[in-house]
């Protein structure tokens, strides 16, 4: 944990990087990776030997942090017994797994079916959930996202969606609730709630109940900026799948396995889908798994009648070993308790804290180890610090803020104009202390962009 | 690799899948998965201590066998050093594997785009198209598996598609050659090409050139029954889409990476697509990972406009650590050269003395590690010996073929009314006549159905 500086290698790892390798969303010419040498507990360094504190926790995924010895280990163990093994036999591994899954998923959501991540998790709930109803529409969620494929990517409602929402029948859009930047000019959460129901209700009616097979959220949006539902909508959604037949899908693919300082998101709002999409903490990213989550009304469905999906993968055993182990070392050490505890005695009170101070902050919110600041030119009006998708010379505000931050050692994570606070669940109290105290640095930057 | 019985632990994982685990492709009811002990090259066995001799490679994708020791050492090395890192940086593992990769692809396929398998390389592949052209269509074949996604699916050619292809616009499905069971009547395989061209040129005009933004095809088609395509076609594809200014794209999923006696079949044809996916074989399926290689001119289209696509474990670095193990061991231990030499000098031969004394072998095809046997209820009529996708009663055949090759020691690849003899790239000449004997065996249960 102590990086030794070696720029040579790191140029030889660039150089490669720039030749062959074609990153996500992004414009080829106009990005410029950071080389990575190395990565420990709630830090990596690149090549010049400089250390970050990971605020991001990778894309919102590492929940144990790097290199955990012990699923390392397990990884090890595993890749000496069995790495691989086709989907359709019965391996310890994959065994273990689904049921230390099921052991947590919230009511009767006893079947796992494996992916190799979020979207294909997403892409594979909602063909379950149009075959068990026969219907063919799906409702999601503005300010969401999904996954990356034409499915997944097409039930997202962010800019990501516009390049690929030709060619995807059945899918709209409609508005959560968001009272800071509320659809429905609403003045208390109570109205915010009640309305956003209303608004549900509605899309429905005109929709047509009879063709939608599904309604997927988020439990809480993640991406699209942790926006914490008020008490009572997901139960009242809950309610009107109910009503009409409509299968209520969850995603938690970021908030689940401890983000929020429980094992679902779910679980706060005592709410049970009968889908549920995983991926991300379920092993940290350590090997690439993702899943679905499935009632028993739904996996009946498919008892005597083949399911028409699946995947060379399905099950990975060294993916599942690693889920097996982070599951273990969650529970364990208390990691999910912990994600709480801190939370809500050091995240929370300092945020509200810098909130006070830096008049970039219009809103915090969050839970667990899942915060968001929502910055502001104007605390007035609301004005996002930045416009809405914007890039390049637009986005300067957020990329000087974010600058800032890496600057003084703190890997931010950055949308739009947001930035989360978003760190590994057993991240320590003086990390915490440390990355805060470099946010509160780089909050004064953004503090010059406003008016 | 003694396998040691131990039915009480294999009760144990067969009891945890049957609460817990959602398989792929199956009525969950109906199917009795074998619960799986241990593997090693090309061997497998159950908890009873019965072994068998993997002719399937798992679903194809085990090119290097179980367990290859240099493999297991890399990922072992790589989890210790890091195991996992967010796609927007540049790491080691990603940047080698993807240096390697680019220096096997045909032509200016220098770009790798990562993903997590097969499905999702299709699905970013199309997308790529879609928007390099701007046109709405896709092209593909009948007799095609191209993954479980829901764009994936429609452009496949199987059964598969059918619960799915609905809610996907701009798939369109052509015929490929196949002489066999031609659709253009022919009696050559000149004729047959000719003939499939023309097909392709006649749906291209009809379907308007302006609006087909991609051509997609397996190099050689690999579940659907390793129709080796014959001299000309794929080039006079090749042709026809550059008269069009359509994307040729080739999924070598299954092909690539060795299968064929090549590190790539599109080789095999002299033929360089514009984007080409693959997965399994890349790193035998030790980790999940598969990508798309993409030409300088599509790469170009996104040098200054983003890609907009992506996913959270793109280049994984312990996906990509075991691809840069893998692709290393098959070049200094010849693996491609070993499983074109063996194709060609011990299973051709023995398949096609085979085909001589078993009447139920309609047709014998492929290369290197890649070859079918058509197995048919009679030789003249060439009716299959069960229907095109038939379950149950009416597939009694090949489950009884199945079951006598499993009775053997060998584990088939079984798919409608063909077996497929795909074992690891790296087999022995002694396994493989080993195989080939059991299946000699089980070719006599077949008979028992011809007329
Ligand atoms: C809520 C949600 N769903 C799905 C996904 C897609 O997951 P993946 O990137 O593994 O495909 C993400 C990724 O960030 C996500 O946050
Ligand atoms: C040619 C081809 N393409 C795509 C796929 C899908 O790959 P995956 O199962 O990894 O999604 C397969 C899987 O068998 C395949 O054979």
């Amino acid at each position: 944990m102590t990086p030794q500086p070696n720029p040579q290698a790191g140029a030889a790892v660039k150089a490669a990087d720039r030749a062959h390798v074609f990153h996500s969303w992004s414009a080829q010419e106009l990005i410029d990776p950071l080389a990575v040498a190395g990565a420990e507990g709630s830090y990596f360094w690149d090549y010049e030997g400089k250390r970050y504190l990971d605020f991001s926790s990778g894309l919102v995924y590492t929940n144990i942090g790097y290199q955990h010895p012990k699923v390392v280990a397990a990884i090890q163990e595993q890749a000496a017994r069995m790495t691989t093994f086709a989907p359709a036999f019965a391996v310890e591994a994959r065994s273990e797994a689904a049921r230390l899954i099921a052991e947590r998923t919230p009511g009767d959501l006893d079947k796992i079916f494996f992916t190799n991540g979020g979207a294909d998790a997403v892409e594979h709930a909602l063909r379950m959930a149009r075959l068990h109803t026969g219907r063919p529409k799906v409702l999601s969620a503005y300010r969401s996202y999904h996954g990356g494929t034409q499915q997944a990517v097409n039930v997202t409602g962010d800019p990501r969606r516009w390049a690929s929402d030709s060619g995807t029948a059945g899918v709209v859009h409609f508005w959560a609730p968001f009272l800071y930047r509320s659809r429905f000019y609403a003045e208390t959460e109570e109205q915010e709630c009640a309305r956003a129901l209303e608004h549900l209700e509605t899309t429905i009616a005109f929709e047509g109940p009879g063709t939608i097979a599904a309604i997927v959220l988020e439990t809480i949006p993640g991406t699209a900026g942790i926006m914490m539902p008020p008490a009572g909508y997901l139960a009242g959604v809950r309610e009107i799948c109910d009503k009409h037949g409509i299968v209520f899908v969850l995603d938690e693919v970021m908030a689940g396995f401890g983000r929020t300082g429980t094992w679902f998101a779910a679980g706060l709002y005592d709410v049970v889908p009968d889908l549920m999409t995983f991926a991300k903490g379920v092993n940290s990213g350590y090997v690439p798994l993702g899943g679905v989550a499935i009632s028993a009304e739904i996996a009946a469905t498919f008892a005597e009648r083949p399911y028409p999906g699946g995947l060379t993968y399905s099950g990975h055993p060294l993916a599942c070993a690693a889920a097996v182990a982070t599951i273990n070392v969650m529970a364990e050490e208390g990691v999910v308790e912990h994600a709480a505890r801190l939370g809500a005695e050091v995240v929370e009170p300092a945020l509200r804290e810098l909130a006070e101070r830096h008049p970039s902050v219009g809103e915090v919110r969050g839970t667990g180890m899942f915060w968001a600041l929502e910055l502001v030119k104007d605390r007035e009006t609301r004005e996002p610090l930045v416009p809405y998708n914007a890039t390049g010379q637009a986005a300067a505000p957020m990329s000087a803020f974010a600058a800032s931050a890496k600057a003084h050692g703190l890997w931010p994570f950055v949308n739009m104009n947001r930035t989360h606070v978003v760190p590994p669940c057993n991240i320590t109290e003086a990390e915490l202390k440390e990355g805060l105290a470099a946010l509160d640095t780089a909050l004064s930057v953004a503090d010059e962009y406003t008016r």
